[in-house]
């Protein structure tokens, strides 16, 4: 009777997997495809920047245009990244389908005028609000709405970058610090891996990162790479500190003229503009409009960045996203911590390839608090040669992080010390 | 101000990961070196054992002397692995100091004379009764008792396996299904690695498994892993099954005189020898008598397991453990998926050298429900170029190998419908 029962419950967990697998599909293809616009007019926006070098002067104007839009028709929506996380916590009045078309516009005009921010914010954004569309007209339980939002997350994230275990992963990881349930695993995996395969099917490329230095092991250069990891934990920490902080100054200044923030973080943008003495800290930063100019991509060549570059990027994007541009965290993160591990391996006599890689994905990793899909990305990004460096690295920034990220609606499970804390 | 709080918290974290590494010195030293010592012994019973064949005949015998020798002074020291998890769970009386030297002891002798056992459960059980000792020795309080134990855990896993990062990952995943929590993941991770370290220091070798097949991503071979994954999971939950359920019916059927269920277990082993017309399912089975025999490494070859060795090992286990010799249940598991993972593959028409090396990884990640664990392991053993494939593996069987796996004392936090339960 015992074993009767058991085989019941594998029926009920195949007739679970089909059933999730099946939702992943319109996940995947709305997603995805949206992704994939997304990328695509994000690389025109780009290049017409390069080409059009005065629309950085219109950045403060644009950040009215944003201030309003937002205003206007945005209700909750601006919440982003954090309104998602909260409904998957505590299901409320749910993620507003207006939020996709308006994270959308907003971020390219943010990146049409030069502002610097990332993709990931908007993939995310994008993701959950078409999966709480889709949830409503598929009629789910409240239960069923968060796993569905899970997917959405993992959806934009997987397709964004091209890395669908990561996105799987971090849609489980983000929510509490600490501690990683298998609740939504096969949904979210489904949903990453169809929607990055719909996204390359329209014809997306991602980005190649190749690491060429030597993967054996030295025990020396472990310990570099554990020094360098509280230096990535600390940078992420910072980063989420600034933007925070850039947002909180912002709302205690400018508390009856609102839109007045996003014209002085424009005009503080340009001013840096001219204090660093390059555009190369505007936009993206995956690649820069001089093909020798300072990038994520050029950080993984001797002398491709120079010593403050990460400061650089992390002032220029806490300014751009903390007063109230649009945009994600994650590709500024990965310049900063590309451009310190390059900064850090000079100095160290470490591998620069490899010490950018690291940055890359462990400031990342501290920033967020998701060591676990950090290190899967790394293998995903830079294959698995150097898992056992980008593993230290990635818990090594979780450690020296801190406990509070870059998302707000992050809960904790268990600190950093151990101590459980629900 | 709470910035400068925010850096205290980093000074706390730092000094609580330097105390935990320096814990961690005694407990790797301590596992490491009883964990090679075992392992020593090991190799010396099992080819002492091939030279003399006639030994089996005395595992009645042998039974009743680990029998009587538990009785004697056993305590709570039978209840294994579970008692160290429960201890974890919910400190109560702790882990006795016997333990170790009692499950090597007894151990050895289940290999000698015959029994087919693993050596992960020795291995674990020496780590967390030495641990414990430890602990008490340095005055800790219960909280961090609960962290030396799965120090223990981590140390004696992964020394015994040659394979750190698994050892700590397994540590934290096997205590309840569906979680993992981050708060003893540096001091597992550094228990294990030392430990692995000391245990190599004193000459240790592991064995040397490889997959020559292609790595490359193929979709049709991808669904194959899949279907094998099921299978795998199943066969796992067969394994704990088969296993429970003879120590059931022997306890149910010896109510007064408790020494003849060993004895029985012994004559079972004797006949079914006789009946499958070999000795290589007894003992540890890594390898074999004659280098053509049945073995885990012969699984890799082609026609080297035949289509029942699976199920063969797998009742030969089932009424060893089940019956009260000692040993783990690891290294069985890992048998018996090699060889059903290389039997799906001869009729599947894929790799057997890679349907082994999945099976051999998946059906363990089934019946201890440690998924994460697993796919780490499947890189420290077979190297990173399959990794897909064993992830996807490994959470297959992990979805369809039910809710009883091998532990016992493992509970439930996410069911694998999704549900939370605690």
């Amino acid at each position: 009777m015992k074993n009767l029962l058991r085989n019941f419950e594998q029926i009920f967990v195949a007739k679970h997997l089909l059933f999730w697998t099946l939702i992943a599909v319109p996940v995947a293809l709305a997603a995805g495809s949206a992704v994939a616009l997304f990328l695509w007019l994000l690389d025109l926006v780009t290049v017409f920047r390069w080409q059009h070098e005065w629309l950085l002067y219109l950045l403060p104007l644009a950040g009215v245009g944003i201030h309003f839009l937002y205003k206007a028709a945005g209700k909750n929506a601006e919440a982003g990244n954090n309104l998602i996380m909260d409904e998957i916590h505590q299901p409320g009045g749910g993620v507003p389908g207006r939020m996709a078309p308006l994270v959308l516009v907003t971020t390219l005009v943010t990146h049409l005028f030069g502002g610097s921010a990332g993709r990931e914010g908007t993939a995310v954004q994008m993701g959950g609000s078409m999966a709480q569309l889709l949830g409503r007209w598929f009629g789910l339980k409240p239960e069923d709405i968060r796993i569905i939002l899970m997917m959405g997350i993992a959806a934009g994230f997987g397709a964004v970058f091209g890395t669908p275990l990561a996105g799987a992963v971090f849609a489980l990881e983000v929510l509490a610090i600490g501690r990683i349930k298998y609740n939504a695993l096969l949904p979210c995996l489904m949903a990453s891996l169809f929607a990055d395969i719909v996204c390359s099917a329209w014809g997306i490329r991602h980005t190649h990162y190749v690491i060429q230095s030597s993967a054996a092991l030295d025990y020396l250069l472990l310990l570099k790479v554990i020094l360098a990891g509280v230096a990535f934990g600390l940078a992420g920490n910072l980063f989420a500190a600034a933007t925070h902080q850039v947002k909180k100054l912002g709302n205690r200044v400018f508390t009856t003229h609102k839109w007045l923030m996003p014209v002085t973080g424009g005009l503080l943008v340009i001013l840096l503009t001219f204090v660093a003495g390059t555009q190369d800290y505007l936009g993206l930063g995956v690649t820069s409009k001089d093909p020798g100019g300072i990038s994520i991509v050029n950080a993984f060549h001797a002398q491709g960045v120079n010593d403050w570059s990460w400061l650089w990027k992390l002032v220029f994007t806490a300014v751009t996203l903390g007063m109230g541009f649009k945009g994600g965290e994650v590709t500024p993160l990965f310049f900063v911590g590309a451009a310190l591990g390059h900064t850090i391996a000079v100095y160290a006599g470490a591998p620069v390839d490899l010490f950018a890689g690291l940055g890359f994905i462990a400031v990342f990793a501290g920033a967020t608090n998701t060591p676990l899909a950090c290190t899967l990305m790394s293998v995903e990004l830079f294959g698995p040669d150097h898992v056992l460096y980008f593993a230290v690295a990635c818990f090594t920034a979780y450690y020296f992080s801190g406990h509070s990220g870059i998302y707000a609606a992050q809960r904790m499970a268990v600190s950093k010390r151990g101590e459980e804390r629900n």
